[in-house]
């Protein structure tokens, strides 16, 4: 087994505090992980992620097998040195990314043979590309190779699907070999509870060094969601962290770790930073709303962000508007700091014993609409 | 009369090394200001321009009074505050880029009415106007308002449009006031001595701070430029800081020095820098060249820039080519630091009174064509 010691250090309810061992250093968890997809976290540098409190990325197999290729990484041996980031790199399998792909791809039980989007040529990924690939990468959390199930599925689809995701975890988990990354399992089964027990059941079989919970956040209701994470939670092993792939929003974060996952992962802070969609502690703030046009004030006062110490809303909005690139740089620095932010109030609250009482009032502060951040 | 005295420390032939005050602090020259066009060097922040060695930058007139246009500014005192740049700012008039609306302005002798490219209304731009926005924009070098003589220009047209200049340039005095801006006049008279020497006389007579080399860069041949720099560099006060608006290129800037120019601005550096196009000491690195796929160097083995100390060629070829606007941003960086780093170098030179040499050698590097850079 990689390297990949979980310690739970306050438990509140079902939420946990607790502390991820890396072969590249801890990780405290709840986390939330930014997503480098092209080994590049968009606009900002390693520095300014440290300094913001990113203590792990996220890059994607899918995008990076692409371009540069893993020749190129390979010769800069891995990631890491090719980005200029030193702290660990969670690797997706690119099962997700081929997934998206539609029309443009072929399932049989070998793995995917696939259209590249970038220059059309033939591309394979299975279990044991997906492991080769993630190794080159140097990735210190390596997924595994498995297929999304989409969202609806019949009952038959579903299992069909996690049963091939669960012979497919085998053959990664027989690839990944004695690797010092830590290799995690994914838990699917769409939306039934039994799928997602044999899943679980079958995975834990052949044992991981953690659990994530796959097939969410493909357009399934807020309740379905729901539903599975409630059900999952009693049954995922205690003693190691769980990863919710994909999510989310500031309320779907609250909302999981109160459900006892560890870990997050998603464009949203990054992607949304981009388009003048910023997160505050009292909700959205949308940058191209008129009001901010000559708004002196920061993002959010009391923030300890670059963003906010240095400049106003009516300069973020201008450089939004003008599509000025530092607008992007400056919005993903802000939102960024937000979600780190947010997750440490979680851990400090689980610490306290007082998750209870921050998560009514995260709500609470948040019943305002967007619109109306002051 | 403004704050901009000039004191030239050391002459080497026709090259002077020099320091200019202004009322936000000295400057040493020669000098290369970075472009900020809607108030942001485009990628990158204060802190990174000071630290590559931006002493002073330029703002554009025209781009800022349509967005965020100057009520916005006036709220945050000026530009200064707005962009969170504490050093000198020099901002053009807004002549050369309403010049460049070609069929979408209308020049009278008040000044110039034209089309607003963002919305499309109707914007009234002249010296008084141009005065008023420079100075709601704290400005600390104002450029006066006057017409850029197209190339080619017959020796009637350029004559016209130099005069109204001239008139332009008292208008622009009167307007300027006793503001502790510096006011620089712009020598207009296209590529005829006569009309160069008769603008040359007509403004120092008005009086201004200093005097700035107009209308070159507009698509003249280069022995058309350098004739117009030769018969002025006799010609222009000596005891003035002398600009030439809009240039250029290393090579240029070299031969401009060496002609007693002592202050430049140009969009290259930014703009190349977004294209793969990197500037060293031994000539043009183009990004976009297959060679770098795999190269694990710096762009330059011994430039002390952020981008050459974390990054490789493979790395900074690959962001250009999936667009990550990280890319940019490091271009820009590395490229700033190339001009700073030039223009400090002649300025060393002429101190020790070795400019002619380091002209040859700075030609001898570059002998090579810009696809050779090793």
């Amino acid at each position: 087994m990689g390297i990949a010691n979980f310690t739970i250090e306050a438990r509140d309810g079902q939420a946990r505090a607790g502390t991820l061992e890396t072969r590249r250093g801890e990780i405290q968890t709840p986390v939330f992980m930014p997503v480098g997809t092209y080994g590049s976290v968009k606009g900002v540098t390693a520095e300014e992620l440290k300094t913001v409190g990113s203590q792990i990325i996220l890059g994607n197999t899918f995008h990076l097998m692409l371009r540069p290729g893993v020749e190129v990484i390979e010769k800069f041996q891995g990631l890491h040195d090719f980005m200029h980031w030193d702290r660990p790199i969670l690797t997706d399998s690119g099962g997700f990314q081929v997934f998206s792909l539609a029309d443009r791809r072929k399932i049989d039980e070998q793995g995917v043979r696939f259209q590249s989007p970038i220059d059309g040529s033939q591309v394979q990924l299975d279990p044991e590309i997906s492991m080769r690939v993630q190794k080159a990468l140097g990735s210190d959390i390596v997924m595994v190779f498995d297929e999304c199930t989409p969202f609806p599925a019949s009952h038959e689809t579903a299992a069909e699907s996690m049963r091939l995701s669960l012979r497919w975890a085998k053959r990664s988990r027989d690839a990944h070999g004695d690797s010092t990354a830590a290799l995690f399992g994914i838990v699917q089964g769409g939306m039934y509870d039994d799928l997602r027990e044999e899943s679980l059941q079958g995975l834990t079989e052949i044992g991981f060094d953690a659990y994530a919970i796959g097939g969410l956040s493909v357009g399934e209701p807020a309740e379905e969601r729901a539903k599975v994470l409630n059900f999952l939670q009693d049954r995922l092993p205690q003693d190691k962290a769980r990863y919710l792939m994909g999510v989310g929003k500031p309320e779907d974060l609250v909302d999981a770790v109160a459900n006892g996952v560890d870990m997050f992962d998603c464009v949203i802070p990054t992607r949304n930073a981009r388009n003048g969609f910023l997160y505050t502690s009292t909700g959205v703030l949308r940058l191209r709303n008129q009001r901010y046009q000559k708004d002196e004030r920061p993002i959010e006062d009391d923030c300890p962000c670059y963003t906010c110490q240095n400049y106003s809303r009516a300069y973020l909005k201008h450089l939004d508007k003008c599509g000025e690139m530092l607008g992007g740089r400056l919005n993903t620095i802000h939102n960024l700091s937000y979600f780190h932010r947010l997750m440490a109030s979680m851990r400090s609250a689980i610490q306290a014993g007082t998750f209870q009482q921050f998560s009514r009032e995260f709500y609470a502060s948040r019943e305002k609409s967007p619109s109306t951040v002051a």
